[in-house]
């Protein structure tokens, strides 16, 4: 159904040059859809023109600010279906400097969904979501019963930025579903800093042979997704209407702990080594504690699961980083400069 | 209590021209408190210098918009609670210009709570919160535990705003706490226009002697609160530390359908009539039936209850439209240029 569904489909990707953007990309050019991938290039986000290596000629690239609204009012105009990953992903950045989270996560949402609303209503978008929003968990897995209660700026306005998609499908009939991303991990995530989340950091450690610091005991749960498994998800969200409105879980069925974490991240890699410190306060603040999903509504309205064990996809990212670690790490001209 | 705690407290309002916090103005001065009132006087949006007409010399007026940070960083420093009101309340504006909404209801509430974080950590923050951002309630009565899926980007953004205030209450211990209003009426609400709710609107026509047009067969359920009593659940959130980072129900134990409402309003008016009239399909779609709220949390954690019944509050509100209509409806020289 996918590939009949995507072949000669106009697709745009927001933030197409970052993590699951640009995964996204190859698999659609794959699947032989017209691909524009739109990006900001803003240096320490996660863009990079490396993650498209190899798909010249198959995609188009637009370097834009999806805040511009002429610009994004433009470009929307013959799309049919918008994967909308555009965003500041840093919890920390986001501590640091609100109203920058605020521009990025929310206004640049509203400029995207009011030009679909007057230049093409009849798009579908795909908001990526995240597992932030929810907070700190009363009970787990957590379902989308669960209450959202952000405990940083940037949940916060991830949050609003799923329900503007989910009023512009209610009020103006404008397509639009969000996905609440998990920890997704694989290839091409950004790694040059440690602001945008833990795994890509702990398998940068890993692979530079240096000693990865746990918090606390380590006893934290979390689920993860390789990143095919969230390009596939996005996929059958963009193909499918029955999920228009809705918010959904994208998590994975292995639930694993800080600890046991990072024991495979050092044997897999076979370099490395981790060590357990007591919390750093800021961090203590904003964390969370243990947390998995139950992702059961999404499968069911989509027939999605993740299908790449753990182990396995570790594997692939470690040989993908390794591979390519100047593109990813050192200065080279593929990287954003940061 | 509510005496000694705020005689020569130094308070701040933001809105504090507006309905809401006019009232509260006049009730701080009565209390003896140092009052300061920051409003914008934004044209349409509810200030109105007639809204303290006889308080010269008892609070002080500072003409500002809560979104200027230099401005907000001087004004914040030496107060003591801030009763952070200012808003734009139009669902029906917000969905004309989401980056309007945007911009008054989250980058002003980011701009206040970082002037508080970094040139006053030890102030007290009460935020007004709205009952919309519940959306379509899934059950009645509404509790805290009911989620929050707005149906406008209005609703959106006051969801935002009140989460930044309970994380900067968490993260950066800014003292902070939400009230989640219901439908508020009585004396300086604005009845100019009818993009901020219903119920001053039905009140002008009555005064008019027109005709109230009911959507449907006015069948939906609604809580209100009389000013006086909301004015008194400010004062208590703002003395009472039990309820800092946490967002409560503030509603009536009074429920009434529209159709009742309406045949109260003209019963007491003794003018004005009503007619049902067919839903229009703009305001159907962001309709949420009936709602309202349990406000038992706020009653256990402040003994706030409210006192007015609905007969009297209306009583007295059009009293006070009556002696003071020119000041609200036609051009006088109190009230902001619309």
């Amino acid at each position: 159904m996918l590939p009949a569904f995507y072949a000669g489909r106009r697709v745009m990707i927001t933030g197409g040059l970052g993590f699951i953007g640009s995964n996204l990309a190859r698999r659609l050019a794959a699947l032989g859809a017209d691909v524009l991938l739109v990006d900001s290039l803003i240096p320490d986000y996660g863009g990079n023109l490396f993650n498209i290596d190899g798909l010249e000629g198959q995609v188009r690239v637009n370097v834009a600010d999806v805040r511009q609204a002429s610009t994004m009012n433009y470009l929307v105009r013959d799309r049919e279906v918008i994967f909308n990953l555009a965003g500041q992903v840093s919890h920390i950045d986001s501590m640091r400097d609100p109203h920058t989270d605020l521009d990025i996560n929310c206004r640049s949402q509203l400029t995207l969904l009011e030009a679909c609303r007057h230049h093409n209503p009849g798009v579908k978008v795909v908001y990526a979501s995240t597992r932030q929003i929810y907070g700190k968990p009363e009970r787990l897995p957590v379902t989308e019963q669960h209450l959202v209660r952000p405990t940083d700026v940037n949940g916060i306005n991830k949050a609003a930025g799923e329900y503007y998609h989910l009023v512009y499908n209610n009020v103006f009939g404008v397509r639009a579903c969000s996905l609440r991303l998990t920890n997704i991990y694989g290839p091409r995530q950004l790694i040059r800093h440690n602001r945008q989340g833990f795994i890509g950091w702990f398998i940068r450690l890993a692979l530079e042979d240096q000693e990865i610091q746990v918090f606390g005991d380590g006893s934290q749960i979390r689920d993860f997704v390789y990143v095919d498994d969230a390009v596939e998800a996005f996929l059958r969200a963009g193909a499918t209407d029955a999920v228009n409105g809705e918010a959904f879980n994208v998590g994975g069925d292995e639930h694993i702990t800080h600890r046991d974490l990072v024991e495979l991240l050092v044997a897999i890699a076979g370099t490395g080594r981790f060590r357990f410190v007591e919390w750093p306060p800021e961090k203590k603040a904003i964390d969370i504690g243990s947390f998995y999903t139950d992702a059961s509504r999404f499968k069911a309205a989509t027939g999605w699961a993740p299908t790449v064990p753990m182990r396995e996809g570790l594997t692939r990212t470690f040989a993908f980083y390794r591979a390519h670690y100047d593109r990813y790490v050192g200065g080279g001209e593929g990287a954003a400069p940061s």
